[in-house]
């Protein structure tokens, strides 16, 4: 029943020549999709945005960039090199690559160090990692062009382990249906105006994209106890939500340790669960993107159980 | 200059009808090390135990028991499996094989589901993991045969990770020595009757075993920032010795987190630096071993900061 939902995510902006990204149309995307071993479920479009569920996690693309996240044992790395070959170097303006701490890494394809190969044999850049490697921590690769970021180029991510309680057990039951977990998740109360684009997996496993205008928000859920794992992320403005959306999940999820990771965002923990922050950073990078990346534990003492192998 | 320094570890105890393990000689032990691609340094010898410091990490050896112990990328279970297939599975009174969470599990030329795939094609057992997958945990195998352990049959376990301060600092530099990590440690202040063997690698990382009739300790350093690993080892009744023996070593090495393993020893965590406990958990085995497992870290918040890769 193991299942890695920790993702890896490429995020590719190109150059204001470049023709637009929509305009290469979908059999160009599930090409792309295909080459990270992944494919395309079910879409939801807007005036601004291609909003595609994929079998492991999901793409956005705008005109003049992607945003692409894929969880298991996929191989994201080969679909960032793909578009690099198929559009060329120059017309990439900016580009990140990251991967998360996964729960098995030795079952993963490649390690980090790996794609990291790959990827500056094709483009240059700079990596780091943020976080020891005994705890969570996460990797990223960013192109060192000359780019400048929009100060309100926004990213927030919110990543929870070992989701708990009354949600945990309806996401891993038998009983659950799509109109379920939206009310579970409060989605449209959350996110008014949004369009939701949401996929049940078989036992389980939840997707959902929401587009808003240029706004997105994605939240894939790998309930499976002892390595649950359920991610948000958007590039929301949430100091300008009417309900603060990360405590509201982390109240409705209930994880025994959760990560935020931020860009171009003021990091707030106000109603979060009751917690001990382990450690944190701020980065300002190149770009003009402020990193801040925290690494939380609820403060409660957790009896452990033998997990039989 | 990365090296894994957790261990992966077997002890077994054979019949009473199975010649004393010591008299097997040197040349026995050192094929028995070659099998995980470790090799003997030198040793101490007493009455009762043979003890020896290996390339990567120990091996003890008593009339009716040994327990070794190799970190890096050693493969300890074809040692297990080579003594099994030497001395034939009948000669097996008990036998446990155990690996810690390891930094970079990718490295590792197997997993541990990997050896207990090949342990079990030998002897059956019982296998379990302690601690979440994105956290610290342990795995043990045991097996399953008839074995009543003695209530004294002890051993202490202290892993220490993310030491700091002038001890690391002096551990990583090039003016350390013996006789100084001795001081640093105060072995013999500690450990007072004890005879020791050690060794300091090159550039760093420091290994002793000491014996003191059927009693061992073993301490391996490997001091590297990011991803430094300290663990003391002991079958001593820690609760009759002359001085705190954990509450000197986290003292010492000041370590950002750390892991306490008992066997048939009560825990106590007075004189701990300020901490947290994330979890622990308590088990009896059929056996009679009563295990104990805690992970702990140190109560404040640390500044992470990125490691460029």
């Amino acid at each position: 029943m193991f299942f890695e939902g920790s993702e890896k995510k490429i995020e590719v902006i190109v150059t204001p020549a470049t023709p637009s990204l929509r305009s290469l149309g979908r059999p160009f995307w599930e090409d792309i999709v295909g080459k990270a071993h992944a494919e395309i479920l079910s879409s939801v479009s807007n005036e601004y945005c291609d909003a595609y569920l994929l079998s492991e996690s999901s793409l956005f693309v705008w005109d003049d960039r992607f945003l692409m996240l894929t969880c298991g044992t996929t191989t994201l790395v080969h679909a960032a090199t793909h578009f690099i070959d198929t559009l060329g170097e120059d017309a990439i303006a900016f580009a990140s690559y990251q991967r998360k701490n996964e729960y098995l890494s030795h079952l993963q394809t490649t390690s980090f160090e790996d794609d990291l190969q790959l990827l500056r044999s094709k483009i240059s850049g700079n990596a780091f990692r943020i976080g020891h490697l005994d705890s969570h921590h996460h990797y990223i690769f960013y192109t060192d062009k000359p780019y400048k970021a929009d100060a309100d180029d926004i990213t927030n991510e919110l990543l929870m382990y070992h989701i708990r309680g009354d949600a945990a057990d309806y996401l891993r039951s038998d009983k659950q249906d799509l109109p379920g977990v939206r009310t579970l998740l409060a989605l449209e109360e959350m996110l008014p105006g949004f369009s939701f684009d949401d996929f049940l997996f078989e036992p389980f496993g939840y997707s959902v994209n929401g587009i808003r205008g240029r706004e997105y928000i994605t939240i894939h859920i790998t309930p499976q106890e002892n390595s649950s794992y359920v991610s948000f992320e958007t590039n929301l403005d949430l100091t300008r939500q009417p309900l603060d959306v990360f405590a509201r999940l982390l109240g409705v999820l209930n994880p025994g340790s959760w990560d935020v990771i931020r860009f171009n965002a003021p990091h707030d923990s106000c109603g979060f669960p009751a917690h001990i922050c382990l450690g944190s950073a701020k980065m300002a990078l190149e770009h003009g993107y402020q990193l801040h990346f925290s690494h939380y534990q609820q403060l409660c003492h957790e009896k452990l159980l033998p997990e039989i192998i």
